[in-house]
């Protein structure tokens, strides 16, 4: 080791990157104070040829192979060669920060198997939540606590396009162009949108809460493509907004997994998470209800948390004490129970698009109650066009895969159906 | 070291240390499975037999000195013999858990050169925000960041006060015999309502943040006892809840530190925190706000912090690790400059009592711009009493220290003030 500095190679230099690179720089002091030596970026490696020439290096493995350098960053995302540079790096005997949920959720045995044979660290703050320190607050702050339940907005992508929808009334195109426009969104979208991201952190999340390896298969996944306009409108007037929830819950049967939109209160704890924030709820059994809340998207939150991983990982290198204690403990062999899909139980919004004629009301509620789904509260709004009329109902507690069978059921009476039944989960 | 167990000493038996016992019995296979070993309740020291007759040991000292323990919890709080059992076991070679803020604000510097001395750990998770992770949350999972700002509900008691007050609209009095009665306040609360506790809280979060050990002395103190029960009604009226908050700004002048009940809008984060839960915001450069939210007062939420640190820490003590890298890193030749309260700048709600003659409010605002205290709205609401008027006015920022010396000169003008006019700093 080096005797003055931590040598750091980073590979993957887009905004997270030159983020961190920046905060390492600004923040000297701080950082010195603290781990007692320098934090030196020693090499980077990128696709591209970068700004700093005299650190750049075209192949990882030059990083992973320079005995000078004790942290290997990861941050270019995606399975591969993530996967690679993570098991390669922890085998070469560097500690690594990384960002990459989707590698982990994946890779999660694989990589805190190797982790723990090589006696090496992996931090991944950053990988859940953007700034919030869930990770930690769950595997340390409440490394006591049985957990019963996690809730949470884990992406800043899906929740700025929701905010957009809700606050301007825009349609799901245009808020997504905006989120673009802002940098929240990339050019293509669709592991934001379609709830992959969203499941990647809450698989981490529930693995580390329960302490065995929750695979992404395993989590029912919804995303927001495609949501309509109509639906945030109508759910605002019935006092709820509409937010994309990762959702894992310890019920008798088995852990209840499921990534969907779902209609919050307006004085719902994540009602008020706007724009790219997120916000993670977690319950124990003797802390009650814990709430982390802070910003999910952006360079300097990002960059931010990769940076705290490094100086918290490096107060160990500098120790010789870093991979000691195993960053992931699990039982490999733990069978953790998950509750099929169908069986977990909720209110539901429900939307119709109906003929308007008699007797259609009591078709519709026929078909509910053949399926035990319960009416709480149905409406008509006068929103609805001269040939068919919405049917808004809101219902009490049903089995998912009841409510599907009664609306396959509703959607193929093609007499008073005029388009698919939009339905829609309620969190309490 | 036990070969089976980690061995715990438990030096006071009071409502939390009950808890401690009771989950460390209950989550033993979650404990188990991440510590490697089971945890044992070797002894347990208090001053007054206990319902463990055998685990029963008189002197604290007893346990400091066993060879087998490994580790020892102080729950007695207070100064003495708080101070000298945290120091000794350390000395002894013992890694400590303690939940004591008032022994860890009083002698930071002593208790945590000591431990750097001794190579040993505490931990005290516990001290501030009861179930909620925030001194980990701030000094590792904000370790990057340059912290601009703290601000926090930190007392349960007095924020189950002022809830009560709030919603029931009962008197101060009533308001903290319900306290008593619920179990969130002691029969002498004295340390909680008049502020103290809170202080001493934010004095360990403001050393944690700034690197440099920030004394409770430094800290402009004000309690909720007496608060009128008019105010919180008026606050409400207006918008506001009124809430006790400790608050620490990095300004350029230094840090301006304080603890007062402030009114926060409807709107605020912490407007939503009622009974005994606590919130932290910290908002850093690059990380922006990041929350904090969880119960801060009762025996399941601060037990469960106790054993979430005696479980984190027992996974370095089971590795021969404990201790290595130290929990507090600071520079203790570093001067931290403070701002005088008197300098403090913020918008404050004033409610004056003054006779109903004319020419006096012209007499007010006369005094208060010859201070340079600007009104930014004023209303007389129609709830006063035959013989006076009640003035409420809400003001622009201000330094503290000017609004005193008008408020000074405007209660001293007796042919128009019929009693002392209340103040309380606003909370954007």
């Amino acid at each position: 080791m080096d005797k003055k500095h931590i040598n750091v190679g980073l590979i993957g230099y887009g905004t997270v990157g030159k983020g961190v690179v920046r905060i390492l720089e600004e923040n000297k002091k701080i950082i010195l104070r603290k781990v007692g030596k320098s934090i030196r970026v020693k090499s980077i490696c990128d696709l591209n040829p970068i700004d700093r020439p005299s650190l750049y290096v075209k192949n990882f493995r030059d990083i992973i192979k320079d005995p000078e350098i004790d942290l290997v960053i990861e941050l270019i995302g995606g399975y591969e060669p993530a996967r690679s540079i993570i098991l390669e790096a922890l085998q070469a005997g560097k500690n690594v920060v990384t960002a990459n949920k989707a590698v982990l959720a994946k890779y999660w045995d694989q990589i805190f198997t190797t982790a723990q044979n090589c006696q090496k660290s992996i931090y991944y703050e950053a990988s859940v939540g953007g700034v919030i320190p869930v990770v930690q607050g769950l595997s340390e702050g409440l490394a006591s606590e049985e957990i019963l339940e996690i809730k949470g907005i884990l992406n800043g992508t899906t929740n700025f396009i929701l905010s957009e929808m809700t606050k301007n009334g825009a349609s799901y195109e245009d808020a997504l162009k905006s989120a673009q426009k802002a940098g929240f969104a990339e050019s293509n979208p669709t592991f934001d949108v379609d709830g992959i991201d969203t499941a990647n952190k809450l698989a981490i999340l529930a693995s580390l809460a329960w302490g065995g390896w929750i695979k992404v298969k395993n989590i029912a996944v919804k995303g927001i493509a495609g949501l309509n306009i109509e639906d945030v409108l109508i759910a605002q007037d019935f006092g709820y907004d509409i937010k994309l929830i990762g959702s894992a819950q310890k019920t008798k049967d088995g852990l209840d997994l499921s990534v969907q939109p779902c209609l919050v209160k307006h004085d719902h704890a994540f009602a008020t998470v706007e724009n790219e924030y997120n916000a993670v709820m977690i319950t124990g059994k003797d802390s009650g209800d814990v709430l982390f809340y802070g910003k999910g998207a952006g360079q300097g939150p990002a960059a931010s948390a990769v940076v705290s991983d490094i100086i918290n990982l490096s107060e160990f290198i500098v120790t010789n004490t870093a991979g000691i204690v195993p960053d992931v403990i699990y039982d490999m062999k733990k069978k953790i129970k998950i509750l099929p899909a169908g069986r977990s139980k909720a209110p539901y919004y429900l939307r119709l698009s109906v003929v308007d004629k008699p007797g259609v009301l009591s078709k519709i509620s026929g078909i509910l109650g053949k399926y035990k789904v319960s009416i709480a509260s149905l409406a008509q709004p006068d929103v609805s066009n001269d040939d068919y009329v919405r049917i808004i109902i809101i219902t009490h507690d049903t089995h998912r895969e009841n409510l599907e069978k009664a609306l396959k059921q509703i959607d193929a009476t093609k007499s008073i159906i005029k388009s698919k039944t939009v339905k829609l989960k309620i969190e309490l």
